[in-house]
């Protein structure tokens, strides 16, 4: 965009076609450094989002999500083995808004399952929110097309609960599997917490405990009395499994495969819903970037602090200052581009 | 801020300045007209409220929440019914940002009790969530302040619920109550709510029920365990009233006056808590406006029309596609301002 390259450009786009090329041929630590540069919102990590885009749009991203203590990462897991054994490239992202922390804990297992099988087809990640810039579930999603672009055909992403986040498992995933166990409460709990509508399927884990057959029997019903149809008349399947024993992982993948040939199959559904998610994404990245160049741009940190106290003073309203701010930004962007 | 003004400036200039002496007339339809250009998010709105900013910071501002059914609107009136008595003129905001059709409900009642009382020193009105560029929090704050300019001493802002909405109670109140009732639960699940944090002081409203003992009792346990104290240590009275037949609302009214006074009193602690929430006040303000700005001007709901299936297509990625909207919004301001 810019007519000439300033040197830092330059230096910037060798490393970006550097990284790409380590990328395409395999490198698992050009992935992860990738991955980290998404995370921390770097302009590198930018312009190699920008380089991979093309060879992104074909690998499936299943959701996989529920509340703590439903087993979401065992049968993640197991889905992940289950996917291997058919030959598949698996990319695990594990996701946790809610605390950066136990997110260590989750990579902990994660690190050993990997490396007890050390296998370079099976990539793990547990994503956390390390800058403040963007949201944890933005880099997600970046994270995923890099996965894309380093030809992993599955991405597999795990998030705690439902909601809360800018952009929601629905947003980041093709398909979403919802876990719940016997213990989770009853259907119409589940219903109230509005988390049903998120699932494309049901899989009731730890189904070998008390109350599963009832969980099943509730959500068949309640999804029987809601006239549950969302467009293209896909009705969730409801899979019953033993994570830690692999039952029922198998017939829980083959539902989710059903659904994403639904989705392909279905007049150009899936290209249709994708758009309407990448709108929804393009909104969010670009009023990202544009509060954060015009802060910085415009050092309204350091004019805020000095308003402060004349605002106090009642010398000047906020609404008079937010208008020279926005102004001052703009005449700033003038010296810059003329 | 412009040099020179434009016809359709001074004419606003002139409406902003009548409308103010109106305002400061003590005009009923002027308030709620001036309330109304807020809610809206006009121009003429925001230059009404710069105009105001100087006669603003002398109310206390009496914010008063808790869950669906304690009985706020009926406490929140019997407040106001105390405070009229006490000579003061008081203003009522009800926000419902859960609901913008629930809000009218509310209204429903108040204008009944409005229009029993005819009392030109009652101010009573429900905020509703209209446009969809500020916040019906926001807008709420900003009539509070349209409320302050012309006169009202006391301004009790009644919200539904705690969290969930971009300005919280706190950010609009400079007290809180929190209102429960005996069929609330206990008070563990209060905390484990995370609502306990944002009260000044807890009304237990419909008291002659069953179970009010045993929620205060429970509520002053939960307190010396987690070590109540914030800031000042000002720890939260415990009050009790049944709001229909107005018992404990004077006592409830005390406390809410010996926090103001607390506030007031100690070491300027107002004035901090205040600028405080000034400034993350006008980071949300700034941020809205920007965005509005850079949408506006640069046609971005246009651009990112077409964008969208070069997006899909490949043709483009997501990231360089921001980067160019970002820099036709400069190079658009240049041209304006240039």
């Amino acid at each position: 965009m810019a007519v000439q390259q300033t040197g830092g450009e330059a230096q910037q786009d060798a490393e970006v076609r550097e990284l790409a090329e380590r990328l395409a041929g395999g490198d698992l630590r050009a992935v992860a450094r990738a991955i980290s540069l998404v995370e921390d919102g770097t302009p590198l990590g930018w312009g190699l989002l920008d380089r991979l885009y093309p060879r992104t749009g074909r690998a499936q991203r299943l959701g996989v999500t529920g509340p703590p203590g439903s087993g979401k990462s065992t049968l993640v897991n197991a889905l992940a083995q289950t996917l291997r054994e058919r030959g598949e490239r698996v990319a695990i992202l594990a996701v946790d808004p809610t605390s950066p922390f136990s997110g260590g804990a989750i990579l902990g297992d994660r690190v050993r399952m990997t490396a007890a099988t050390r296998d370079p087809d099976l990539f793990v990640r547990s994503m956390a929110s390390r800058g403040n810039l963007g949201g944890v579930s933005s880099a997600t999603y970046e994270a995923s097309e890099i996965l894309e672009a380093a030809g992993y055909d599955r991405i597999l992403i795990e998030t705690v609960g439902v909601g809360q986040s800018e952009l929601e498992i629905v947003e980041l995933a093709d398909t979403v599997a919802l876990v719940l166990v016997p213990e989770s409460g009853d259907a119409v709990q589940v219903m109230k917490a509005g988390i049903m509508e998120v699932a494309d399927l049901f899989v009731i884990n730890k189904y070998d405990r008390e109350g599963g057959d009832r969980l099943v029997r509730e959500l068949q019903l309640a999804m029987e009395l809601s006239d549950w149809r969302r467009g293209g008349a896909w009705a969730p399947p409801i899979c019953t499994t033993v994570a830690t024993r692999g039952e029922g992982v198998r017939e829980a993948l083959d539902a989710a495969e059903r659904h994403f040939a639904h989705l392909r199959g279905e007049h150009q559904r899936l290209t249709q819903v994708r758009a309407q998610k990448m709108q929804r994404r393009l909104r969010m990245l670009l009023n990202r970037v544009l509060l954060r160049h015009a802060w910085r741009d415009a050092r309204i940190e350091d004019q805020l602090e000095a308003a402060l106290a004349r605002i106090a003073a009642r010398e000047i309203s906020p609404y008079r200052w937010v208008q020279e701010v926005l102004q001052s930004w703009r005449r700033q962007g003038e010296e810059q581009d003329g």
